[in-house]
């Protein structure tokens, strides 16, 4: 898996002239989605198959200022897979210096987009369960 | 109809100290959005009602300098209605001293949320356009 | 101390048709500088005072979804204040209903504004880290 | 001068399902950031030049709307060029099929970092502005 490269834009920085602290919150959903196209099953595909992958909590602990003009990099890697919960870890760092900036994690569950239940991902598309799993003991190795 | 009041945050400046200039254009929706509250028709009941109102342009001139700590006062007024179309324009100042810091206008049309088709609004809910009439009429004198 | 109210907006929203979980951490922080304001030490004059008092942490567990047209209650309160830590928690809540929305945390610590080095706030001015502590003892009754 | 690209992310859309109106004034941003790198003159250079170039004026027309998953092409062109005055337009097309999403311009001046008044650009910095004069006739052709 390839890390999300994010150009660091004038709009998300703050008058203590750093990035905004909400942003890295976006940011690791642009690495989430990345992961997604990786394994060529986009977010839109998923919504199509039905299924809403909403967030349940999210963490991030800012280990060093992102500034404007820097680009980071942005890895997310599959820390838990159950079939009714995903737990995505992240990592940026600066892409030049390779400088920590912030870790952080985000916990999933599957839900029906019709009846906004939580499925088990497993039983209602073992296909991109599958893929998930896949990943995530390639992640091991 | 009264003014939008809204309280500068801090997540709404940038590097420059000041509020980046995209942010003056969320804040005309939120006065627009007030505007409709305050006629009794709110954009969900809009939605309900199976219309959209989609923005087709809009623009901003900036005055003056906003900061973090201020509020501003947004007014939102009715430019122009036909059955199809409608334009706002809107007026933010500093709510404590009056001073301009933003003006600026918004066109939208009228669809309908299941064809996304342009309607006229006179056509397809009068009541509707009554009661932007009513305003509009109400704000020449 | 009182809660902050916010308004939903529609810019918050996202295509699942709830507020999008990154806007919650901006909430925190709207609640944050509202108990700031409270005490009658606006994040301004802390600035004003030489002091920042940047993010370490934040997390946020969204327990149900908030949507467009509802207005949200935050309350922030003092989970932990040493010289050099300040731990927030926030509890957002449907204003009508009362139902609750997130929860969450944010870890601060406090920096010289000159030499972006930690300072220790009860020695650096001790008139706000006196405020804080009233505050924190206060919610302890 | 290449056109700058943006994959459009899932919390730049809202519950109409589509982007946010106030996402395409960032992302003007975005291309003319872009379009200073390309000229080798990047605005956190021009920020340590002395130079602040706040925008005093911004219009957006939407020709179609914009969805999670594509990826729009951003091309920014310099309107008008005085020595107190730079004006630039903007078109935003999809990446694959061209359509065009959103056409738009900013207007700017040129503020000394220390005073905040009003300097022209020939006259504070002939450098730059020889860079902005060569694109700009470059662009004529």
């Amino acid at each position: 898996m390839t890390d999300w490269l994010h150009k660091v834009q004038y709009y998300e920085t703050d008058q203590m002239q750093i990035v905004h602290h909400a942003n890295y919150i976006k940011w690791f959903e642009e690495s989430r989605m990345h992961l997604l196209d990786e394994i060529d099953f986009g977010y839109d595909k998923m919504e199509e198959a039905g299924l809403l992958v909403p967030v349940l909590s999210v963490s991030a602990e800012y280990r060093s200022m992102t500034r404007f003009g820097e680009t980071v990099a942005i890895s997310a890697k599959i820390k838990e897979l159950t079939g009714v919960k995903l737990i995505l870890s992240y990592e940026i760092t600066d892409s030049e210096t390779g400088k920590l900036r912030c870790t952080g994690e985000s916990k999933h569950t599957f839900l029906d987009a019709e009846t906004y239940r939580t499925v088990s991902l497993e039983k209602k598309n073992k296909d991109i369960y599958d893929l998930f799993k896949k990943m995530y003991d390639a992640q091991e190795d």
